[in-house]
């Protein structure tokens, strides 16, 4: 059982959980193994957190806007930190009439990646997506110790407004643990940091940059970027990924971080390959699936693992989008939609557990049935 | 393959054939027999006309207000007529504030009766329900050759409102083909014909009549009876289903049809039982499914013929409503919803041969990897 989260409807652990009880409906001896799953984006830390033992911390920190909010982390027994961006400097955080993206700063990131440093924390799987700010990590590295000067050795706010006048960078004072963790990014979207497929062009927008903001906030991008490839950063403005969650992708993979995809270095991490390896069959599903579905989302990178263990793959979905027809045969068997009739989405999402529960079982008596004949 | 119809969306014609389309996507070599199915209700002639290689017959009638219509009934190469009484006296053709029910009469399934008769018909099958109409058929059997008569010998208008001066009936006219051909009524109501129970009390108040109407019209339809049995006919007034359309239950079974559940009488009309013998699978459905559909629905139909063949069934619906999971174990395998996901019940209408396509196909996948298994 390797679903996401049904989004505003049910956390992954819930929606395995519900999967499991309808498996258990048609066979109550079978061997039901919850892995809750997600791709990097919203939710990720309560998979991780579920699947691993793990428990959420809590810390005051600042929004993208520097208005002191609370945000919270994971942390495993083993030492593994699982932080979603979005939780501190997140777009959902700020109202759409609030929106100021000239001066958002990624700062917020960095509060939670110190407290995970000083609660022992030896790896990160970071969650890129759903941040509002474009200023290439430019807050978080400040709060991890990077000075942001201008010509005259002054040191900059790190936000894309204060950065107009950004000369150089200063890692010198780069917190030293940073050297001895592993940071694996999560991240679904390959856009690099700038340029029209860049951070700004295409995800600017929905932070409320008008097309005079994009162009000035490629402008810092490249300004930053080019600061800390002058102080001695590797160069990763080309790198895929880099433009993710306005570059803190970039600043990350200047850190020595990796970028991977989400659902990968989720089900890694959730060692979901070993609940696989010798599993009749792996049900997943999402809230959604259509045709993004192959475009690493979760129940897609959960078919890849299961794939290489030849394991039948069955998802289930609130909505089928469009070309969710052809996923069948692409690592899935069947999608199955969960759906009793027609409804409203908010009926859908009420009645999700319910509904995905009685999907499972509707699926299990249909391969029984199967099996039988 | 044998659905009832989607209401609203698909014939039964139509979704067997949606069923099919989505089997053979799993199963390209699957022999697809379609058996569409119906259980006395609208879509009944339909069913049968497309199961047995029939027509339809349209014919110059009137509704139940005695306004000219268009009414059609099915007519099989076989000499089997199928008539929805609501095709010619449907509630469903008077507008709510239009309806007089004490004005109301069946008269015009006569001409279709009379027509079938015309055109060698040599057995009925009348589909009760939704008529307008609580005449007890006085006028059905009025336009068949009964006349009704006040104690001064005077014919009477065959309308509740003019039967209050009803003396007694005159069989003599009858028509004498009658005796020649088998009726049977397929009928999903054992209501009698008179009292609480009854057609004035149930069946009244949607047809318009207020508490005065259900009293004055029960007594109207005792009145009629009395009048029948005097004349020779049998007594059937508590003979179940006596009550359904109106009475027209009684009239029918007076002059000598036979109540039967309307599932049970369609299938053995278009064969059902030869088409399961040695099948795999049944597949069935209806626009709904809920607790009602064990009541004589024509899936619980369906499954009743399946389970004397041993073959499992697998229902769709558009909807499952309350006490639909409570259908599996109790003649059915599995019951599947079709929707992909939230959406209106417009849209569900308009989507529905995709849905149910879809569907099938799901459910053959599902099978199908449980058989490999």
């Amino acid at each position: 059982m390797a679903p996401d989260s049904f989004k505003e409807s049910m956390t992954a652990a819930e929606a395995a959980a519900a999967i499991s009880a309808g498996v258990r409906t048609v066979f109550p001896d079978a061997q039901c193994v919850e892995v809750p799953m997600a791709d990097g984006g919203e939710g990720t830390t309560d998979a991780l957190v579920s699947a691993l033992d793990g428990r959420w911390r809590m810390i005051s920190t600042h929004d993208a806007l520097g208005r002191p909010i609370e945000a919270g982390y994971g942390l495993t027994p083993d030492g593994l930190v699982i932080i979603e961006v979005a939780s501190a400097v997140g777009i959902g955080q700020i109202n759409p009439d609030e929106r100021d993206v000239l001066h958002s700063s990624s700062l917020g990131v960095a509060d939670l990646v110190r407290d995970a440093l000083d609660n022992a924390a030896n790896r990160f799987i970071i969650g890129l997506g759903g941040s509002a700010t474009t200023d290439c990590g430019a807050g978080m590295l400040a709060g991890l110790g990077v000075k942001w000067l201008a010509a005259d050795g002054s040191e900059l706010a790190p936000n894309p407004a204060a950065l107009a006048d950004l000369d150089r960078a200063d890692l010198s004072g780069l917190d030293p643990r940073l050297a001895d963790v592993e940071i694996d990014l999560a991240c679904d979207v390959t856009n690099p940091l700038l340029g029209p497929h860049g951070s700004a062009a295409v995800f600017g927008p929905q932070k409320g940059a008008g097309p005079d903001d994009v162009r000035y906030l490629d402008g810092i991008l490249e300004k930053v970027a080019e600061a800390l490839v002058a102080a001695g950063a590797p160069d990763v403005r080309e790198e895929p990924g880099a433009g993710a969650a306005g570059g803190l992708g970039a600043a990350f993979l200047a850190i020595g971080a990796r970028m991977r995809r989400g659902a990968e270095v989720v089900a890694e991490a959730a060692h979901l390959a070993e609940a696989i390896d010798g599993a009749d069959f792996v049900l997943t599903g999402e809230g959604g699936m259509d045709f993004q579905t192959l475009s690493g989302k979760t129940p897609a990178g959960v078919a890849d693992v299961a794939g290489r263990y030849g394991v039948p793959v069955i998802a289930f979905a609130g909505t089928l989008g469009r070309g969710a027809d052809d996923l069948v045969g692409r690592g899935f068997e069947a999608v199955v939609p969960i759906m009793p009739g027609p409804g409203t989405l908010a009926d859908a999402l009420a009645d999700g557990p319910n509904n995905l529960e009685r999907a499972a079982a509707t699926a299990m008596r249909l391969i029984k049935l199967g099996a039988a004949g």
